[in-house]
């Protein structure tokens, strides 16, 4: 039986099982990519209130083939929640689903469903007097179930992990429409398979996640920021060792700005503040966050008096207020939207380990220099050795005028990766974008055990087809 | 085709594939158990020195449907490495591939081999003035393979997690025989479904690790460790509140003692000095470790300070020098031997919420008090809401006495897990020992998930059969 589009028939027939308004025609936005790269195919949207409903759905979507995605905020950048082709695909949106089902403070756990967005969880925790340390940019918009279903990634994975080192437990519907109820909230469960982390990261194609069991953290008493001049990535590289000498897992933040990036800002946003007058080349963005007894701008002087004497660091300011973190960070934040007016060619999210960023970053800079003197803004969370690696026409030239290009570039830099034993995809995940990608980098045996694995969870092949795995 | 033993007939043929002394008759110690409980059935090993020896065996068991049951230190306490029914499993034991493959001090990465011993891995981190936290009482025989394949416990992962979150990568050989080589050494890595962690905790049954990329943490400058008396598991639970507002993350270990564990220490390990004249009911050990900068001693100062006049601590010993701090370590870990000697009828290792574990060491007098007046060891992780719940008859009668009532006492304990949503093996596994158990407990959805991998993976069933899922 091959699969079939959620046409009017079976939205017809799914309706009589749902409370009223729950099934509609989908708006554009559920179509729409957040850089404009494409649009979706015309669909229906599911908007489910409980976890029984989500049940509902795909059970019905199981027993007539019919495929469905699993939508979150929209925020992804790899085209997971976008199908442009192939029977079109029930929209799942959790947007309704959005309580914190419960805080325990003294057990460091919060509980949301699925559609809760990222910044009510963070206040959720600090009301509690926690941290729930995800942080990122579309951070406003972002919902659990998406940045679970793709191991979101961000500022502060350095300190305290990726998405699902966040995470503790999980509900799930699986593709027949059965309830997993793995809500959890426990340090230590050694009770058989770790379905948890198989469900995180996949995208959507082997179940709907539609709650959570969070970690939360202590927050740091004292938090202090500073912005550093280096010379290079070796410089920076070189600087955080230092860095975790001096604060140890205090550093909470280290990432990576090109001048490139600043001179992108100063010229699409003028209304951000630039700390340096001039550009500089390569500057780093620090933050340590530390307990009431500890002194982390102390802290943060002492680095950079020990930088300037390793010839690391030429320049500095450290934050004197809330006000000046802010600004610091928002030269950081609004970089991807600097690069989206500029208007990249090629835009990768990649890792490597982290003592091989600086050659990532000087062989990239070569190979992209056989393709004309393109700009490169080359920026991250270099703490990770995660950098997004963004290619930009020449002076005086616009991305048009290298779309035929644009696939050899990204395939340059994806060998490049590979050769250093690196990621293609860092934080973002595969999506639609990347899987010719993860076809020819993937490691062959992964890749068979992963198709072995979505095959037996997902026979229909009904879970968001098209994306991690060709369908 | 139904499963074969590896019977001489096939380990002839295999032996013409293999280097010399590869393969010979298993000795004693491969079919003994650590407590002594069971008894392996007479059958092969396999000793290979290579990854591609691994692999060769296992596609050889592979093609010809022989069970093959991968062997690190033999120390698991759930029956995972001893098989007594069914074709005899060829054991496969890593312990030639012990190479420190590579140590990456400023990645914070060792990549060592999966018959690596503990203590040899946290020599490897020490010597490059890095820290590999995962401790044991077994460290001294335990293998990075089998700590890894049953997502081993032990005293940090309070502050640095347990076996899975020390893990960045495998190299594995699947069912089927193939090598994954998954051993990046990426703190990001979104390229698919996340095959580490489903093998992590798999307990052999989905392939063999053959070596992994290890996470190395800075070693914290400063550590002090005290000895506090409290008046019950409530007190305790609260003093570990107050700990992490004292000293945030630096909490490194936060152990419960039993003064029924103080007492058989006292009659049966005589030379283990007692650090309290009576034994108390109940004492914590704790752990901090700090950067330069800190005062631990003084933070455990202003804890006991703290305690006492919020009444939960009547007495209390810091360490004074390393040696006292050894002492300190040796109570707790003694503590399974003093009661292996005693005799338990039944050894729980369960978790519940932590806010939980008071009710849970109430409730559980209380359900063992229907089985007469009988002794419990009730001491463990206490910051992981980890306990290690010992059932022994009451004074004056034996283990023996209480054979036919172990069953029911076992399943009282659990079914009071359940109840408050707990796991039934926190940090052990389920092995062989608990395979029944987890039909009972575990979530129904996951199971049948777990047996669609199972089959997708491993479709002749010849991984580790009967460990974790029935065979």
């Amino acid at each position: 039986m091959t699969p079939k589009p959620a046409d009017a028939d079976f939205i017809a027939r799914l309706t009589k099982d749902l409370p009223a308004g729950t099934l509609r025609p989908a708006d554009p936005r559920y179509l729409e990519e957040p850089r404009g790269k494409w649009t979706g195919q015309p669909t229906y949207v599911a908007l489910p209130r409980s976890t029984a409903e989500v049940s509902t759905i795909v059970a019905a979507c199981h027993a007539a083939h019919v495929p469905v995605m699993p939508y979150a905020g929209g925020t992804g950048l790899v085209g997971g929640q976008i199908s442009q082709s192939g029977p079109a695909p029930l929209i799942l949106s959790l947007e309704r689903m959005t309580a914190i089902r419960a805080v325990y403070p003294a057990e460091n756990v919060l509980v949301a469903e699925a559609g809760a967005i990222l910044t009510d969880v963070q206040a959720a925790a600090d009301e509690a007097n926690r941290l729930f340390p995800l942080s990122l940019a579309s951070e406003g918009s972002a919902r659990i179930g998406g940045l679970l279903g793709t191991n979101a990634g961000g500022v502060n994975v350095l300190r305290y992990g990726n998405a699902r080192d966040l995470c503790l437990g999980l509900e799930a519907v699986l593709p027949d429409g059965q309830i997993w109820n793995g809500l959890k909230r426990l340090r230590k469960d050694n009770t058989g398979y770790d379905l948890r982390n198989l469900l995180i990261g996949s995208e959507g194609t082997l179940g709907v996640i539609t709650a959570a069991t969070l970690k939360l953290s202590p927050r740091p008493a004292r938090t202090a920021t500073a912005l550093m001049v280096v010379e290079g990535p070796q410089s920076a590289v070189d600087l955080l060792s230092h860095a975790r000498d001096i604060a140890g897992e205090a550093v909470s933040a280290f990432e990576l700005i090109d001048g490139t990036g600043l001179r992108f800002l100063a010229a699409t946003l003028p209304d951000i503040r630039l700390p340096f007058a001039d550009a500089p080349n390569w500057v780093v963005l620090i933050e340590l966050g530390v307990s009431a007894q500890l002194d982390p701008n102390a802290m943060l002087e002492t680095l950079f008096e020990t930088g300037m004497e390793a010839g690391l660091v030429s320049d500095g300011l450290i934050a004197q207020s809330q006000a000046q973190r802010d600004e610091f960070w928002s030269v950081r934040e609004h970089i991807p939207e600097a690069n989206k007016r500029v208007g990249a060619i090629s835009s990768q999210d990649i890792s490597v380990p982290i003592s091989l960023v600086p050659a990532f970053i000087e062989e990239g800079f070569k190979r992209m220099a056989e393709f004309g003197p393109m700009r490169i803004n080359s920026f991250g969370h270099l703490g990770d050795g995660n950098l997004h690696f963004n290619i930009f026409a020449p002076e005086g030239q616009t991305k048009e005028d290298y779309t035929d290009q644009s696939e050899a570039i990204r395939l340059a830099l994806h060998d490049l990766v590979h050769e250093m034993d690196g990621s293609i995809s860092a934080e973002h995940g595969i999506g639609r974008l990347k899987v010719k990608d993860l076809e020819i980098y993937g490691d062959p045996v992964k890749l068979a055990a992963m198709r072995q694995i979505k095959q037996a969870l997902d026979p229909h092949g009904i879970m968001n087809p098209g994306a991690v795995l060709r369908a």
